[in-house]
């Protein structure tokens, strides 16, 4: 306690960076970093223990902005305590290649934890941040050793806090009583619409007491330094609940404009810059100065987290001399690696076994691969019997108290959140320690899109189990039937989206997922039993594509994914026994994966000369890449037995045999080219 | 009030059709019907006015199962009150082709009023229609001719309850007050992975509290009909706040299997049914029972609905000869005809007019039409300003208290809530008086990706103005900056999906979008200016593909949409003075529209013998349909001045000749067939 002018320097001195970059970029949002420069200064410089010389340290107290849009507020912090972002990246906010971004971003800045900006997503990644540390605590930690006992702060504003994913996770952090997470809330009562009694009356704080947070309101956020720091202590104390401080700012604050929208998302005019500085004591004239007090007093509390750390280290080097296993567990799940050997675990299957839906077969690889990849951290969006996402003696992750599961439980009930889930996923990714997986009907991953989409920006290793794939799931009808959903996320960058055909491709899908250690991956997965390929292996799935079936001479290339392989493999029949056409099957489970091997390798795949026409029960849209002519459904599905709607639709040897028969005459006498030649290199 | 024997007879026909359909179908949900026939009973018998002879009469009561897995209730009220589903639709249940599929669906179904299944899309299309509602009875209503003055009535689980979308949704109806609003809330402690307690615990009442909701708790809902005949009565007389009530229910009521999850999601065993049906006082060997006695309690109040309807437009002529305008207007807008003429009103650009954003021009439309088009109720999620969404004297949709607006306002103020305000939408599209508009950036249309999805399939005439559309964003990033949306959108069936070049395809997008009766639209528009071309017209705009420069003897077609086609044209003179290529431009504002035009003239567009090129600055996914080559973005943007960030990515002139040099080096000799061309036609 006890703040003084020194205080009051270091926080106008975070105030007025925002003001001078976001002026020399004429764009980004002062606002924000005005009006919470006071509860950033308490926090960081009297509550979080980190070394900005080591970003990575795994103890760290973690902080996220989930109100992004005000990262100019993380990047001056970052600056002033040292961690690897100069004056000159600052100078260069939302320039081209600086590592200073319009939003923050995980993989450009140290310092940064997650990506964040689309609204609500910091906060759903603090819980799973708040998550993992409460998992990783409860594998690790022993007797006279707490070394994973870190807090994560998130700051939020309106925005977030009307977002949905927001609620979900907020719903979600209070069932599982995170005691280790403390949110700020910028009640700042602007949004880019202007005030926010136009959309946003509701009663925060008792909606987040509902949620069952424990939630406290500084009424002067813009000086009541003491306040804040009170309140900040008063939340750590708390540990069996999520802790919500209402901070009332002002955004803007020291601009002519301050508690105004005008301050939001515009930089400062010339002259306001000017009186701001003035107000301050700053010279009007300078821009980008920093006090050397300021800097003496951050660097001060740097140096007590680098101190920090190396106790830390310490400590971990002594908790190897005890506990070697944990701590060789917890050093390479730090290095991203996968325990050796894991792999050998994986099922694979003969074309003699039984016919098993690939969502089973997921759980199959799951019941085999838990033990010995202790990472793995999983859950379902309350589909759990649907999804196969639980292995059989999994323990919950609970509260305690709750008498159903425990910190050390590795499934997670998350409830019907799919936004949240993913969210959450990404914020357990960054962690470090774990590597989470998810299910819910691929269907549903659209309400999961915002977030999955960070997963790919920000190179999460996350494993969505996205189950019920296609209009094979039946009954429950279009409303559940997927069409346009694997080409959004085919359309994704960073993204591998995976629709095995059988056991071993489900089984190579995993492979690659688990290995991969900065791409998400989709596992598009079926409800319906799928029986086991001939050409099917590891080694043929990993490579993203292959040839299921060859046959010389062929007249065409049916090439599909998942479900619909089969049918193609029996049309082959069908075709030379009514048409007496060769034709050649090609399964891609993976278009990513695919895309990366040789040329030579896809050629050999998809040669030239023959025609090529692609078969998947759902939107034809980006099957071209691959085939000169597509059967698909660019239209919605049907209710009904899965059998009754695959036939209404003609996805049976039949219906395939008929198209195909209408593309080798289509491309009589034409000198097909294979569509794995191009004329230039993608941009990727 | 006062219930008795046949009150128990009419809630147990209604919980034994559910039993013997989802058995007969073997699959579907017992659960939520056994468990809320009562309410239903209640509800439907004692508070709703409406006419199953004419499900579409405009003041009926509405009613959303947003629980929509628990269709079979809805059925079989549907049945017992004699809307056009008969038994044998009911037997039909979930089989291919019936009136009765797996989730209700508005356009299969006579009597359902939305789509639903996916958790939590009603609730939001409650509150949508509650909002039309509102703002109908605000625009049509005069003293002595209250001719709209519906309520809307709606069930939510806790599926929904835990789902983001409602959260956004209930906070909107909060903050409205939309005292015409009543949900009921099925606490039966029950979801698919069991007991609630495993992920919501929160309290679900003090929550909605806080959103400004009036709440009530009926402790016994599965017999206390006068409690919840009290409950709705007084939710009724709440008219500054929409109504919770919360119904604790057994689900599965009467099964050997009640209260637990075992009877959510799966037929009752066939020993189960029997047990329950004699516990009911049926026979236990019969099925699909319906008491003579239950048909005439119902179709009593079926009568009086019918009745109702006919005072009501007895009303409606009175009102007619007392307020011919409005009753004109109204009428005109049921018959979902646009005004005559409108349409001239929509602006058009010549060549040398100037460079405008076409998220401007997008302003300018709705500038120029809003008046004539009195349907129009438009919005955004917190980008006024941004999406440029709203007309300069527009009054916003608000509670009268708040002095900011009235029930009269036609601009709705949706706060950060894109999936909220895109479920409202479909329900205020729902209700036949109204064509909602809403603004969000592009990329976070996949915030609302699950009822966008939903405005597609039950055919909602919506319009998504979704600007920002690009890279072209600038210093915003990648967070902001859609890669993979378009493509997600495109492969989305029933969706049209606009990217307009410049003020004519603009225009021509809304006056395809707002004559489109039964196809929502996406706008994307971008932030930067766009000259206006040489070729754009409204009638080439309206084909949704045109050739926007013509060149006879092209040795390249460049194709490509919004933003990208004046960089396109540009190209065409580096091309010929640096290359001595010819090429000609197409613009495709919009795939869907365009595939519809005829072979002839698509061919004419994209003519066999010259290799295609496109040219956009997002994914290259589904742009394989109409070209040889690619260029695209299949990869994450920069956040910078859009200037540099084109050109880092080389969206230039030079880099598209580039491009297009290797392209038509590639394809020399080759006879190129113009992508036009197919072996056979698509299901669609
Ligand atoms: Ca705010
Ligand atoms: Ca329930």
């Amino acid at each position: 306690m006890g703040y003084g002018k020194d205080d009051e320097l270091a926080i106008n001195t975070i105030r007025l960076l925002a003001v001078d970059a976001t002026f020399k970029a004429n764009s980004g949002h002062p606002g924000a970093p005005m009006g919470m420069a006071p509860v950033s200064h308490v926090l960081f410089n009297k509550f979080m223990t980190f070394n900005p010389k080591n970003p990575d340290w795994v103890n760290r107290d973690r902080f996220v902005l989930s109100n992004g849009h005000g990262c100019m507020l993380q990047y001056a912090l970052l600056h002033l305590f040292g961690y690897g972002v100069s004056l000159d990246d600052i100078k260069a906010f939302r320039s081209v290649d600086s590592c200073t971004p319009g939003h923050p971003e995980a993989l450009d800045t140290p310092g940064i934890e997650v990506t964040t900006g689309p609204l609500g997503q910091g906060f759903a990644n603090a819980v799973g941040l708040a998550i993992a540390q409460a998992s990783t605590a409860a594998h690790f930690n022993k007797p006279d050793f707490d070394i994973i006992n870190n807090h994560t702060f998130f700051f939020f504003g309106d925005g977030c806090a009307m977002e949905g994913i927001a609620s979900e996770a907020a719903s979600t952090a209070g069932h599982l009583q995170l005691g280790n997470l403390i949110g700020i809330y910028d009640d700042n009562h602007i949004s880019i619409d202007g005030d926010t009694n136009c959309a946003f009356t509701e009663d925060v704080m008792k909606r987040f007491e509902a949620y069952g947070w424990h939630t406290q309101w500084v009424k002067k956020g813009d000086d009541d330094l003491e306040g804040i720091e009170k309140a900040i202590a008063a939340a750590k104390e708390v540990k069996d609940k999520p802790s919500m401080i209402k901070l009332t700012t002002t955004i803007g604050f020291g601009s002519l404009l301050q508690g105004t929208g005008g301050v939001h998302g515009n930089a400062l005019k010339a002259d306001d810059c000017k009186q701001v500085k003035s107000k301050f004591g700053f010279n009007p004239e300078e821009s980008f100065v920093v006090p050397q007090k300021v800097y003496d007093m951050y660097h001060k509390h740097a140096d007590e987290g680098a101190a920090a750390e190396q106790e830390w280290n310490q400590l971990f080097e002594k908790y190897g001399s005890k506990h070697k296993a944990e701590y060789d567990d917890l050093k390479r799940r730090l290095s991203g690696k996968l325990p050796e050997g894991w792999e050998k675990k994986l099922p694979t299957y003969k074309p003699t076994d039984k016919e098993v839906a690939s969502r089973k077969l997921s759980e199959a690889v799951l019941e085999a691969i838990h033990d010995v990849v202790p990472d793995l951290i999983g859950g379902s969006a309350d589909l759990t019997g649907s999804n196969n996402t639980r292995w059989k003696d999994a323990v919950d992750f609970q509260p305690p108290s709750l008498g159903i599961g425990d910190r050390a439980g590795r499934y997670i009930r998350y409830g019907v959140r799919e936004h949240a889930m993913a969210g959450i996923m990404n914020g357990i990714s960054a962690y470090g320690t774990l590597i989470p997986f998810g299910g819910t009907f691929l269907n549903f991953m659209s309400y999961a899109a915002g977030s999955v989409r960070l997963s790919s920006l920000s190179h999460c290793r996350v494993i969505y189990v996205a189950t019920h794939d296609s209009i094979g799931l039946g009954e429950d009808g279009p409303t559940h039937q997927p069409i346009e959903t694997l080409a959004h996320f085919r359309a994704l960058p960073n993204m591998m989206v995976w629709r095995p055909a059988d056991g071993n491709e489900t089984s190579a899908a995993y492979y690659i997922a688990l290995t991969s250690k900065s791409t998400p991956s989709i596992l598009a997965l079926t409800r319906q039993n799928l029986p086991q390929l001939e050409n099917s292996t590891l080694e043929n799935g990993i490579k993203g594509g292959y040839v299921a079936v060859e046959n010389e001479n062929a007249d065409i290339t049916l090439i599909s994914s998942g479900s619909e392989v089969c049918i193609c493999i029996e049309a082959i029949k069908y075709l030379k026994e009514k048409h007496n056409l060769t034709a050649r099957v090609v399964s891609v489970p993976c278009f990513e994966v695919f895309d990366t091997q040789s040329k030579e390798y896809r050629l050999k795949v998809l040669p030239d000369g023959i025609p090529i026409m692609s078969v998947e029960a759902m939107s034809t849209l980006g099957w071209e890449r691959y085939s000169h002519e597509q059967f698909g459904l660019n239209r919605f599905g049907a209710s009904g037995p899965y059998k009754d709607v695959y036939k209404k639709f003609e996805f049976t040897p039949e219906g395939i045999s008929k198209r195909a028969v209408a593309t080798v005459d289509f491309y009589k006498g034409d000198k097909v080219r294979s569509p794995v030649n191009r004329a230039f290199q993608q941009l990727i």
